[in-house]
């Protein structure tokens, strides 16, 4: 199928036109750049919620609750959980299998995991493209799930206009939450199986950990949770709703999404000398072996490689 | 201090200039290149480990204990501990002032935390060049902590010998191990505190992944351990040695290492390259303006960046 087929299926709201775009991202296949461009101009419209936190906390059956909720006001949802590659698993599809269920047969509803083996730029850059397929199909909620703590944090919030860190009563105490370096990347913070012992104490000490650190602008609200009950999705869903309008109120909605888009260009763009700086070394083995046998730096390596990329530029 | 005096402190094992040095590459500091090039011909001896894994699950105490075993085999050791930035924290000290207390009057040992709040490339680029002082400074075995589950795993994988993935007993399923993506990374298993219910499980599931996984040169062990009352840590110290003898046997480790060198001038060059893309354009908001406008696309403004940037290469 050509690129400009897919797009006009997709903007259509075909799921399997969907599924395959997504999939183009994820390999970072041929055509992707003219598929973004053709989908670019049907963008920037759709709300989009970062889920984060550590394995077993409940992101998964979260997501699915704010699924419900978003489809309940009327609400177009999709969800993207993005998942560190692995080839052993060939990217954790089983996630995806034991949610779709749900909702299955709703067409407002997609659901799809995504791997980032082949995208350049990995996820940092194959995360706002999906994105984009989706907001393209008429998704009006975007909600991007990750596992891990850490980078994969960063890069979700890096990608999504309210970002949710989910944790769950006993995952550690506050020194840990500080040493994930998670607080601020928060605008809500999710106590999930707030059910169990322990939750009042987490919730205590995420505020503390706030108290602590410098004033902001806006103060993440803490919100307790019971995902796979269904309980406090609407507070949940109340707190992204005023984190939404303080960034719109503020002005910080377009910013953040200018900073994106400018940060995704000059990605793009230092993805695109990485490849040639690759064939470049791949070309002349001498450069690294030089630097192995310390008869040069890495810098100087470097420097003199970086000359030759963009030596016309300066 | 001249970049040139800090060089031959840090040879003669003075511990302030260690600390400087590595201070430099936290903050990208001005005189880091002549700094890296002038401990670089006395590198490449230390063997270098990696510890990864959740929050909580004890990576600092077993540091600790590898740290005595590698002194009571005559061996000088270092810690580094990779800090994701937190503006909250300033980068979580506290762990290193209650490890230290242990080592404290040891000349032999050095433990550091490090954060990546001004290197240019992040983490993946720090962390050799800290791991470089120390390797200058004379210390033999050099252990990399880090923190968190996914693109930090993979960024201590790729700057060490041997990765050690460590669990806890309940800490989640093998479907939740599998999907944070950390099979492939470990080359040695650990299940610390082994003293609690679910340790033999925790083994099983984890042999289990293993066999259903593709056949590989070197099975990674799965060793049980109890650091905080030192148990195990000799049979972990054994798996170490032996992932050590597989490499050097193999080829691997000389392989690995240039695989790792090649990456490092690669992204040196593309961080070069990507402070003038940043530089072009913050000189020129109009490219986001029109990318935030629908004007144009990612793709298209990138492409015409990269021109400018790497035209004179092409």
């Amino acid at each position: 199928m050509e690129p400009s087929e897919l797009v006009d299926r997709i903007l259509a709201g075909d799921r399997r036109a969907i599924a395959r775009a997504i999939s183009m991202v994820e390999d970072g296949a041929e055509g992707l750049a003219e598929l973004s461009a053709g989908l670019f101009p049907h963008t920037g419209r759709a709300y989009t919620v970062g889920l984060t936190g550590s394995p077993g906390v409940g992101k998964s059956t979260l997501a699915g609750e704010l699924v419900r909720a978003a489809r309940a006001r009327g609400l177009r949802a999709a969800v993207l959980a993005i998942d560190p590659t692995s080839p052993f698993t060939g990217g954790a599809l089983l996630g995806d299998r034991v949610r779709m269920q749900d909702h299955a047969t709703d067409p407002g509803v997609f659901i799809r995991s995504m791997a980032t083996r082949g995208h350049l730029g990995g996820m940092a850059l194959a995360t706002p493209e999906a994105v984009r397929v989706l907001e393209a199909a008429g998704f009006e909620l975007v909600l991007v799930e990750t596992v891990g703590v850490g980078q994969a944090e960063v890069d979700v919030a890096a990608a999504t206009d309210t970002t949710l860190v989910v944790v769950t009563p006993g995952w550690g105490d506050a020194v840990q939450v500080a040493k994930a370096g998670i607080l601020e990347i928060a605008d809500v913070f999710v106590v999930n199986k707030a059910d169990r012992e322990g939750a009042e104490a987490a919730v205590r000490d995420l505020e503390q950990m706030l108290r602590l650190g410098p004033p902001l602008d806006w103060t993440p609200p803490v919100v307790k949770t019971v995902a796979a009950a269904g309980e406090g999705i609407d507070d949940l869903w109340v707190a992204i709703d005023e984190h939404r309008r303080h960034l719109e109120s503020s002005g910080e909605l377009e910013r953040g999404r200018r900073a994106r888009l400018l940060r995704e260009v000059e990605s793009l763009a230092v993805e695109a000398l990485r490849a040639r700086a690759r064939a470049l070394l791949d070309a002349n083995p001498d450069v690294v072996d030089d630097v192995l046998e310390r008869r040069t730096d890495p810098y100087r390596a470097a420097a003199a490689l970086a000359e030759r990329l963009g030596g016309g530029a300066m």
